[in-house]
């Protein structure tokens, strides 16, 4: 059971070219908190996220993804996640010191420019005073503040093969695919893993931009479909670009939102209800072109700047 | 990473000494599904539960649990898992040839009289024309009758020594502690297990009615806390006993609405939100007698039947 | 208080020409009561309106609103305004016997071909013993089947001259607009109507088609903004067409979702949240052409067939 | 149609000894703005409240409430109310000069010590910048702070006579029962008055301390039931007494929250769905003793403070 060697996805490093934006939107507006800053870069947390940091924002003259965080289950199975990364032939970046928020991590990248890290010593976060839970079982004092989701999601790359960026996560993370597209050109046009019972944490659609490591979007999970639509109220009313949404994806049924932050990246709430993928043996879910043709699951057709959108924009790759 | 060689709950079995209204209300108001009916039990099923069956409904002269059933993780995840429990000198019953909704099983009991199994082959439900799904990575179509849980959750059983279960739990099913009640006398008060990512699978709590073998609770998830808030009104209105709730549980954070169907056998509905485990190195949450008295997340006492109601009650033990 | 005459929006007749599709979907998907059925229509409630019926489904070999009825405040208030209504000099039908579901009823005309009519005398529904609620301050039991609305909320109609229609709105009944759209080319797009402290009970937005007397919308509202994401799934499933939604609308903040019923008419479920029209002063909003084209609230633009589709079709009309 | 004289309840004054930590409460928690402040009192209203304020709050050296105001229906509405009050033999205090958030104000006293206000002039809130809404449909911005609920809805009184309380009701306002409780012994226990269509706005339950003029709560209303979920997370966190609820009334069907703010006035959260009174003719449902006895709509037995709590207190009284 490779697949169980790697826990969870643990943060995900995003650049921007409009810090001080970018990072009042996520706190204030998004409803992260902010567990440390330094010179290149804000750690941010969702209220009930057990870790340091699951979004790391930096200041950058560009934007997009710098890298995504995995956690393993053990020290020995980052051991042997490593073994099998080097084995693989895959681009490595050997180990980094680690971050404020984790200890040693093994980079390496996937074809089409991505960084990843794996790591397992980890840290929780510093509470201060009014940030301790009335309940010991949250990691953080429940907040109210912005759109307050509770837990960092999932992210979604872009690549200009998803059948070898597929191959990629098989064999690097021990992914499994629980949903995809299958393009009448033989092409996979999008492709959803996962390591654990979450229905994704991480999600692969093709770049039609013919650019390199773009990011599509980064997403945060709310506790209720309600919560989605008051965000929606909160992003109008503070300005925000709502890209498409609330609705609810007819791909894994997950109820969603996307906008953009000040920086141009493309953020999303999204709410799964109670699906979890518990089958050992699920079999992938394929659509095809003509399914995806019907639109989200209410119908509702996907927006034009879903399919060109990605950061960095092509100027600035 | 034994705990990985079981891969979730997969069904539980009740009793009922009334079983036409009892299987009604299951159907009508609870709103489960039937995959199929012999002469001794119904088959039922939540709308996206991937297996033929997550609760048998078994006619009898009591009530209480028949026996619970957890699938493995491959096949040879549950030899490894037979081998482990043939080792640990808790009670075994040998295989069975399994049930019309899975392949053999391999069945034991904990030290307080509970039946367990494990199997790996199972069997998807056989939709009807009219239970196939609109979107086909659901398990069947969202009918919309009654509190139509999305799936099953958890199964909550008594027994006279809780750390006791809890040897029996970590040893025969791999399970992790997530959280826990230490009572001022040095017992354990309740434990909440899981197996995968969910925040409890099982839950044991100390049997003070001098009884074996009795079942607290069985409890399927719905996707929405309003789900729940429409459930008591579908509960009202048909006459069901709704002991407590909705409210907020402290323990687990799990918004909650519990109801007696026809024989006594008490009845849950929760949902999670979007809370789950996902760190491997996750640190059971301890509760003191102190704070548990404090009631439940928002200050709801808990109410006196809940200490003392299980089923089978006393005299039909 | 001329206003004040009118108690609020009672009943809306619509023809069918699939009578059968059409009286399957009120029920079974929508979930609409049935009061009582004759040879010529269906008599229908929400379960919460207190009126024995507030559809009127009759068969037909066209589609679209037969009448609308509005129940008067006392039966002095029912005189003047039939008094008023036959000083205006609009055409009126004079009195009929009323229906099944009321007493005798004053019919008129607007200029655009649609039938009104005003009645004091009232029924409750005959309560079946399963349709009784638990509560007794609820019109009947909740059902839980379909979409369950709780009451009749407005109706949408089409008329060439807006500004015109807006005067016999006024004259007739001593609606007051509480929002309206203001062309560029000085003509009023659609304008929103209602006689108590709802947000609207009637719509009338601008005909494009030529037609005369259409109807555009039904709509019914329910409890929770998530009874419509449900509802969203519940139409899905039964292959019902989502025209668009679920989304806030702009104008008067309503959360929606449109469908076609079998016969094609569109019908809509709408929740107000909390708004209500308290101010006996309520300055009228006034929305630009400008504002329009922002689409609805939360960005999404208006379909086509809403600027379109109306019943009955052109051909039928 | 005297009833259409008042158009609303316009606000209610209750009085703090902890005027600071109170502000702060119905500020930063229970999610008022502050329209005004003087040396007296702060002047809040909800954001879509569309008047100045509809909460005076008053540094005082007791607690309780202050007056409740009325919006009149028009000048001529609010001088045949003056007229009628006068006439009546209830105690009158004649004219007031108005306040911050209205003009002139006629006052007068119910037998039980609480001060009435009718008016008619009002202001509307000066907004700031950052408090324009989006949508101009909307009073002010939505600010997502705290509870945020969206508009005042009710207050409730303690009399020791609710009969002759309802008589000074009907005299004086026009208001009309919509639901009361028979007690054995011939009394009313309570009763839920209303001058439009809302379920009600003001209510009166038996005084059982030997007080005179006391306050049992203030209820602003929320949009949705989860806003409610979410508003018992939020008083948790910040450590407000939650007294009960969230949990369903049987009388009137309203989902509701009751907190004690710093000071110990009760204040209440509450959602009424899509309930609304439309029926001019609704006759006032009747509760008996044995009804109530079964507690709340989905079981929730009344919580004994709910029976003795009413500010001020005895000893400030």
């Amino acid at each position: 059971m490779t697949g169980h060697d790697i826990a969870h996805l643990g943060h995900v490093e995003i650049f921007t070219d409009r810090y001080d934006e970018s990072l009042a939107f996520f706190i204030n507006v998004y409803g992260l908190s902010l567990s440390a800053e330094d010179e290149t870069s804000a750690y941010l947390r969702a209220w009930d996220d057990y870790e340091f940091h699951t979004l790391k924002l930096s200041r950058s003259d560009t934007t997009g993804v710098g890298h995504i965080g995995y956690r393993a289950s053990s020290p020995e199975a980052l051991e042997r996640r490593v073994a099998a990364i080097e084995a693989s032939g895959y681009k490595t970046h050997g180990w980094t010191e680690g971050d404020l928020g984790h200890g040693p991590a093994f980079r390496f990248e996937d074809p089409f420019g991505h960084i990843f890290e794996i790591y397992w010593e980890t840290r929780r976060p510093d509470l201060k005073d009014d940030e301790r839970p009335a309940l010991k079982n949250m990691a953080s004092r429940f907040h109210g503040r912005g759109c307050h989701p509770r837990r960092l999601d999932h992210v979604n790359l872009l690549a200009a093969d998803v059948a070898e960026f597929r191959r990629f996560m098989e064999t690097c993370l021990g992914s499994r695919v629980t949903e995809y597209i299958q393009l009448d050109n033989g092409r996979i046009g999008g492709c959803w893993f996962t390591v654990n019972n979450k229905t994704y944490d991480l999600a692969c659609t093709e770049e039609h931009g013919g650019q390199q490591g773009r990011l599509h979007h980064v997403t945060y999970a709310t506790d209720q479909r309600e919560d989605i639509l008051r965000a929606a109220d909160i992003m109008l009313e503070n300005g925000v670009h709502i890209e498409t949404g609330p609705h609810k994806h007819a791909i894994q049924g997950t109820f969603f939102l996307y906008v953009w932050e000040p920086a141009g990246n493309r953020i999303e709430l999204a709410n799964a209800g109670a699906r979890l993928i518990l089958a050992p043996d699920w079999e992938p879910v394929c659509w095809t072109e003509a399914e995806r043709k019907k639109g989200q699951a209410w119908g509702l057709k996907t927006i034009e700047t879903f399919h060109t959108h990605g950061t960095p924009p092509a100027s600035k790759n």
